[in-house]
């Protein structure tokens, strides 16, 4: 049996804690969210909010720092929906944070505050990884919230408990809980060939291409979404996957899940309505895209990668690399 | 650095599909849902439907063989609910598989019918494998549709599209789409002393044990998930994760995510809330609760395991076997 990156180690570091939105140094005491939890974090000392305006993160900056972080008297001037607070969890220090939505308009912010989108916060690297990761669970947590204000089963008005991690219908008792979506995400090798398969959707950025990825769907396993969605994609066979990585991915609150997968067959048919184009790049191709990570302008025909931190990009990047 | 399971080479037969709900052979074209897939598949030759009264799935069963599969002149009789009807996928000689609701009483039906859930079609290996797949597939499909008949974000009335794969606000336009909730369930190992951790939960069977498991919460990555949960259920420390495996688990529409987590501590500190024991197991002590497998009466602090078919069932097996 040859070597291949399907029979690979573990790195030394974990590859998941090598992606954007992974970090979160909070607490979360999950088994400890009771009736009252959101009132006492309010009342304990050191508590800070995220505030989200319109679903974008409010901060305060200035030339140098960039500060997510609010206090509660300085939440007031932004008019915060106090009874939609989040618990995040909690600091080392025992300091409880919050995440709360605001009514204040986030295209009408005076300096210092501007607000600023998840896409944004990670491509413009505004935050520490630390607070990157607590931005995910907060977005994911007050999109999720949001969008469940009603019963899905009756119509009647929901209520939040524990802390945002639950709602329960005022009508029918119907509960429900935070919704994450697992999303497939691949490269697909053709071992062989010593090749990747990357595609390009007509949203993307001029010149970039990425791992194929979808949505795993009822009924099946992550092995089964990675070659459904490869095949219905690419009309690529995948013979064998291995797990590599996930990541948080709060737009609106995905898990990517990161794997490799082995190509069976090498001829593409494209699905024409969700690629623009796909096709396989050798490791010299890829290593170059990767190496024009920050490139300003593009000659015409040069590719980009997704962006660091992407874990499409660790998916090509740890091919390269351990392969 | 010495071997162990965490740098163990892939089996040959991948672990995800030595698992229950995980079998199913329908290709479910997936970009193809057009707004008439379900007339269409309702008028092709050779079309069949999996019939549910109450959530339960409604089978056709004599001595010998017992039969899911209803043909569209079979229904009737069962007061089907045709505008709820789902589209599964298609075999491989194109005849399309569908999800039916139904009006009838799953306790009242006659002979030759009768209804089963989703526990006992599979504890009781009901169906062949395929066929357990496939129920899977229709039974979230199902729940998660019929709890989103209303909006959660403006409490009007949804509509289903796209076969059952989507449902579209009549007021708001707000889309949704269907859910999957993943779960890191865990087997953590002491590698030193060779041991693994096992807890009870008070709903289990009598002398049942099993891996820690709980759902991945926003901004985690599946491998935050596995070391929170365990930390929280029982206080051991997890330091590496590896991936093993993953099962759809239709209960009601779950994604398991199956690792390994190395313990870095011994000392359990149990949840009482969550577990009504939890403790370490020798190899030998694991080997012999799998082998009780199929026990009928329990000699009193005799432990039995999962069923066949369970990932933790599976993680458990493997790690006697393979590590």
């Amino acid at each position: 049996m040859t070597s291949s990156i399907f029979d690979l180690q573990l790195p030394h570091a974990e590859p998941s804690t090598m992606v954007a939105f992974a970090e979160n140094p909070l607490d979360r005491r999950s088994e400890e969210r009771g009736e009252d939890c959101v009132e006492q974090a309010f009342r304990t000392a050191g508590v800070h909010a995220f505030a989200f305006a319109g679903g974008k993160l409010v901060v305060k900056h200035d030339e140098k720092i960039i500060d997510p972080l609010f206090a509660p008297y300085e939440l007031a001037g932004l008019d915060p929906v106090t009874e939609d607070t989040i618990l995040l969890g909690y600091q080392k220090n025992g300091e409880p944070r919050l995440a709360v939505p605001v009514r204040s308009d986030p295209d009408a912010l005076h300096e210092p505050l501007k607000a600023a989108d998840g896409r944004t916060l990670y491509r413009q690297q505004m935050l520490t990884d630390d607070l990157l990761g607590q931005f995910a669970q907060a977005s994911s947590l007050l999109t999720w919230n949001a969008s469940n204000r009603f019963c899905g089963k009756c119509g009647t008005r929901t209520r939040m408990e524990a802390g945002g991690y639950r709602r329960v219908c005022e009508g029918c008792s119907h509960t429900i809980f935070p919704r994450t979506d697992p999303v497939a995400i691949m490269l697909v090798i053709d071992l062989e060939r010593d090749l990747c398969l990357l595609g390009r959707s007509p949203h993307f950025p001029e010149g970039m291409y990425s791992c194929l990825a979808g949505f795993v769907e009822p009924g099946e396993t992550i092995e089964h979404a990675v070659r459904r969605e490869t095949f219905e994609e690419s009309g690529i066979k995948v013979g064998r996957v291995r797990y590599h990585a996930s990541q948080p991915w709060p737009m609106p609150h995905s898990l990517m899940i990161g794997c490799y997968g082995e190509a069976r067959s090498f001829d593409i048919h494209r699905d024409e309505r969700e690629l623009e184009d796909c096709r396989w790049f050798t490791r010299a191709e890829t290593e170059a895209m990767l190496a024009r990570n920050a490139v300003i302008g593009l000659a015409p025909g040069e590719t980009t990668p997704p962006p660091k931190g992407a874990i499409a990009h660790r998916l090509m990047r740890d091919w390269l690399d351990w392969a």
